[in-house]
């Protein structure tokens, strides 16, 4: 994207010729265009070269659940970089992991108790798929190997993990991939067809038993587990509908179908509590994390699984075969004690909770506008879905979609002081994810800017 | 494995109830066994929950070239946690991505000038993966995806990386892997056949040539890359024989296939340069890198490219849609700029090229011994072979191995005091791969430690 400020040349000189961004499209900067170089945070702003702050309606990308800045967190770096700045968790361990894995098992729910930390969510997501594989293996099922996932479903990017994700344009210039990945409907109650009628229930334990027409389809001794985001991103923040995690762990139950729960933007306080599964009351085989658990000063993510998944591995005497040499780094991990010190002291949790429905009714009154055709999420996670027509629920043509939201809206919101995700990997949609620190207050601030800029977005259509 | 040293009761309960450690076996702990707990390192040397020290022979697990504890390095991880904790390079930028890409391109050799962050060596190697891929995509030649590898080789755990791994054991409980995984032989020179009659640079040619072979095999329309270490780990530092990348890269370029050179492990003075293929003079398409880009203290990893396989994403306009939240993090990269400042002021490189002759010559005294076959690596990076029968290099049973090897040299190395690596993915070996701080007295003292277990060891055969 294009940046109104003005950065000194050689930062810029830099980027043109030495840096691959990630997921970004380069061809401007051989064209006179620059890339926002973003040089401190603070609190709910970034700052860029040139001085300008924006707020951070994303939290960096649903991960700086704290807040930036945090001088607290940057001292728990140094004290653990001088003590022990790196040590693997290959057959050896060390405090900082294992005060961390004791902790999020607390947190997590049934007996969720064994930690296996990765450096990232995809690397949590690749090893739950790994474990599950080889799990039904030592099982005697060595065919139970698929996996179910949901349209338009971001689950990571290296192979394992973007077998599960759902977007073909992502996955598309890579085939070929893992086999064995299945598709189901996800839970988009906006675009549900017309027969349910607006029986979110109905439409919920529809798409449940799509989940159950697939392992049918394929065989359940053939299906090794589903991966599930409580509230899924990559469309735009589809809740599950009411009823919808119960049935999909009835079926998951019947089939010997494991449930995992990618919650690597929902946990840690996006929706409410420390794992998301706890927020709607279903307890899964595995939980994926990584982002808010050390909201971003830290590369780390984590793998839990249930005390059943782990038994081969434990007194069973099988041994997992696999690892990351900085999966659970000690600094990482530390970091992660910090972070959450800080959730518990200052009641993050609690707050996304009481300020949730302000931060709903805020983003509701943008539904007053023409191109604003639904406002979804839970807790402190929104999409905003823009529409051509709202009566008829008409989207953008995809020109629009590169005029309107690449073209204006992201560089708008961006000049107007905001940071946020402007994604049309499904329907156009808007998404913030602020961090958890935010209040009434940043809720208002960020609506205003959001209304200038789609109220001007509109006059394009 | 089992510590000689009495820990806690609550950590070893917390590892025992609650860490899934990683590539590692668990059940002795429920059976009355406990897991070493390293507590801080300093200079060469780690130390355990009770105070006990161990010369770290690994560096962590080929890691922290600059030694553990650098105050300097702790410190660049406060402040930049402080200014700017967390902030994605997805179409965004800052500072210390940018500077260390610039740098990173300056000491890689040819045209590679373009780096891609991501958050560790298996996560590179994911990315050169896809890149191979894409970019032949992008040529008109979808069938163009499979990729080479050597037997035994390590390249990670992803799903992808675990393609292009050739350890079997690693593999079958994972199946199915991404289609199209090729192997080739190794530069076991050691175990070369006789028909070779000692003539390395032979062998070198006939291994180099079974690439060519599986290429023709295939068809080279099928064929996206070639995945090597200038050294290869597993199994035990086989370098490369005299010619051997010579015809490598005659090979790629007659068969337009790219040649990926996979220096995780080898990188960043390993070897005795920034990058091993300037070592062995030779430039691949790719450089896959990570560990030692810090020296462990943050997690980070990097692609670095030729402007021949980003042209297409640059001036082309296409986006490489692959991505990770914390890859080119920005402690990581400031920490890696500390750690590249240490390398120029210490002059570590030169320290390695150097010793490295006294490292041979020291661990070389070890062949006297009858359990030691082979000794071979480059650089600070060597492998020690042990065998049954010097005269036949007939190698260990499986149980001579899980009893010799695991069973008595890994612990009594461990209670003499040195941190090192016993391996029997391949045939039986001991890895040795210290800080590059390490001099001659340090050699001497592994070299000690080293023949006073093997000594013992050679009388449980």
């Amino acid at each position: 994207m294009t940046s109104p400020t003005t950065t000194p040349a050689t930062t810029q000189d830099g980027i043109r010729d030495h840096l691959w961004m990630h997921m970004a499209n380069h061809k401007h900067l051989f064209e006179g265009g620059t890339t926002p170089v973003i040089t401190r945070g603070e609190g709910h702003h970034i700052y860029d070269d040139a001085g300008r702050g924006y707020i951070d309606g994303l939290a960096g990308l649903f991960v700086v659940q704290v807040g930036h800045g945090r001088e607290e967190i940057a001292q728990t770096a140094y004290e653990q970089s001088k003590k022990l700045g790196f040590m693997p968790l290959w057959s050896y361990a060390h405090e900082p992991a294992v005060q961390l894995a004791e902790r999020l098992a607390g947190y997590a729910p049934g007996d969720l108790n064994r930690v296996f930390f990765t450096s990232g969510g995809g690397d949590s997501v690749e090893s739950a798929f790994k474990l599950a594989k080889n799990f039904f293996k030592l099982q005697g099922k060595p065919g139970k190997h698929k996996v179910i996932s949901r349209a338009v479903a971001y689950h990571g990017t290296p192979h394992g993990a973007l077998t599960i994700t759902s977007l073909p344009g992502l996955r598309n210039q890579f085939e070929p991939l893992v086999p064995g990945a299945l598709k189901v409907p996800n839970t988009n109650f906006y675009r549900a067809d017309a027969r349910f009628d607006g029986d979110e229930k109905a439409f919920g334990r529809w798409a449940a038993d799509r989940i159950e027409e697939q392992i049918l389809f394929e065989g359940a001794d053939s299906v090794a587990a589903v991966f599930l985001e409580p509230v899924q991103n990559a469309g735009g923040c589809f809740p599950p509908p009411p009823g919808y995690f119960e049935r999909v762990r009835e079926i998951c139950d019947e089939y010997d179908v494991l449930l995992v729960s990618d919650e690597t933007i929902c946990a840690f306080g996006r929706v409410g509590s420390m794992f998301a599964c706890n927020d709607f009351g279903y307890v899964p085989d595995i939980i994926t994390c990584a982002k808010g658990l050390t909201s971003g000063y830290a590369p780390l993510g984590a793998m839990i699984a249930s005390d059943r998944l782990f038994e081969p591995f434990g007194r069973g005497g099988e041994t997992f075969g696999h690892g990351y040499t900085f999966g659970g780094h000690p600094v990482a991990c530390a970091v992660a004690m910090t972070n959450l010190d800080i959730f518990e002291r200052e009641g993050l949790n609690d707050r996304v909770q009481e300020n949730a429905p302000a931060f709903r009714s805020t983003l509701e009154k943008l539904l007053a506008l023409d191109i604003v055709g639904d406002v979804r999420g839970e807790g402190y996670f929104y999409g905003i879905e823009l529409v051509k027509d709202k009566a008829t629920k008409e989207s953008f043509t995809d020109e629009e979609s590169e005029r309107i939201l690449k073209g204006f809206v992201t560089n708008k919101l961006w000049e107007e002081g905001l940071y946020c995700r402007a994604d049309d990997r499904g329907d156009p949609v808007i998404q913030l994810s602020p961090p958890l620190t935010c209040g009434p207050a940043e809720f208002e601030e960020m609506e205003a800017i959001l209304r200038s800029v789609l109220t001007q977005a509109q006059e394009l259509l």
